[in-house]
């Protein structure tokens, strides 16, 4: 079935669960939903030999979705591939990034399932959550309304709230709605974002622009402005292009620093 | 908070539970929400010193939804005063009943909710949901989307998902929009029904339309359409006098049959 080959594309990642129980239900709600694809960052218990008893009991019929679950050491590992990145956030955070309900959440991420791209939905520790650098990884946020008296949600819940919008969506909406889901070119994936940041931070080092000791927030900000404007791969290897260029163009910051040289 | 008052109206009823696990899953995702009146009709496991650890454990932060709890014997007793009760249903029925997607059910639910009413949602067994007795008692079933693949849920997931619809139409849901939220009376509780139906029944029997031992789905007819319809309390009022009247026109169906009568 159509529906469920596209649901399937959804990556589904939990980032260093401590409880293997919290893995299994979270399988079993993706698996109602009619998705298929899960990713584990750092499980406490080992994946290595076996999944842990405790997730394949919860998982009930969905056995299948832990065994073939990849695991993985890091988020970017996880997201790599992804030309969207969602992460799970519960707080308000101090630089605000763009924020969507779940249903918007699953409007977009079906959209994109729909023309072919990858997704991947990450979901935080069961204590604290995403940490602020998972966040900053990500395109949009996406927060579960909840009370005020009590909104921490169990984590296998969120994954349930989550994929039910999910399948709603692909219920309901079927074609392309915004400028970004008809663009020329494809979309840089996580990884190519990632080298552009690492690349840019680099520059701006040697540039004198920013000091990592004392970031004040810089790259959070770059960070969030280059999520949002949602670059494609032309654009990527524009601004790669460009940082090159201003590299060549300076001395080597190993060498010295800009005040020293500036009297030559 | 005006919205958690109004939803803490909204009385979950669990029906024979066998997991306490589920019971304190379920609690926690209600508090989530905002919901907090939970009712158990004969869970396995004994509440009748204190409910058992594993419910209190997996209930969390929600141990005093747990702690709360009314424990009753009977669906009836759990739904007595209610004016409108929903039942969860994953199967297609042979008799098909009014059904509610969770968004309409949030909907409807929340407009009662705000009119004052009483409402409740049953959810049953983790093996076999609810019973066909128990559904017929109720106005509406509500159904979750699901995987064709694997549509069984997870209990407290199904009643995370209801409870999170609820939590969204609370914040979206303002203004009555129905005719049947603008009433003129009061509606029938769900005992009142109980009670109209018994009597309906008996005097069914006592005009030989309806054999109990040959019910051939009669009563479900009945219960269907009275449910659908909808009554209020005039209404019962005025039914139940038309079932005296009858009554007491005919003979006493204990000392003859009407056959053997006609021939006076």
């Amino acid at each position: 079935m159509e529906t469920e080959r596209l649901l399937s594309n959804i990556r589904i990642v939990l980032v260093e669960t401590t409880h293997p129980g919290n893995i299994g239900a979270a399988a079993r709600a993706m698996k109602n939903m009619g998705l298929s694809q899960l990713c584990l960052v750092n499980p406490r218990d080992s994946f290595a030999d076996k999944p842990p008893d405790k997730a394949i009991w919860r998982a009930a019929s969905a056995e299948d979705v832990v065994n073939n679950a990849m695991v993985v050491s890091s988020v970017d590992e996880a997201i790599g591939d992804c030309q969207l990145v969602i992460g799970t956030s519960a707080r308000d955070r101090r630089i605000p990034w763009p924020l969507l309900d779940p249903v918007e959440c699953a409007e977009k991420v079906w959209v994109e399932s729909v023309a072919g791209r990858d997704v991947a939905i990450l979901f935080g520790r069961e204590s604290r959550g995403l940490k602020n650098d998972e966040l900053h990884k990500c395109h949009y946020h996406v927060n579960i309304p909840t009370s005020e008296s009590y909104s921490s949600l169990n984590l296998a819940m969120a994954v349930q709230i989550i994929c039910y919008e999910l399948r709603k969506a692909s219920h309901t909406v079927v074609e392309p709605v915004a400028t970004e889901d008809r663009w020329d070119m494809a979309y840089a994936s996580a990884s190519e974002l990632e080298h552009l940041f690492e690349h840019l931070e680099r520059t701006l080092v040697q540039l004198e622009f920013h000091d990592p000791d004392n970031p004040r927030q810089l790259m959070t900000r770059l960070r969030r402005l280059f999520n949002r404007v949602r670059l494609d791969q032309m654009e990527i290897n524009i601004l790669r292009g460009l940082l090159t260029a201003i590299n060549q163009k300076l001395p080597d910051a190993d060498l010295s620093s800009r005040g020293e040289k500036s009297g030559h």
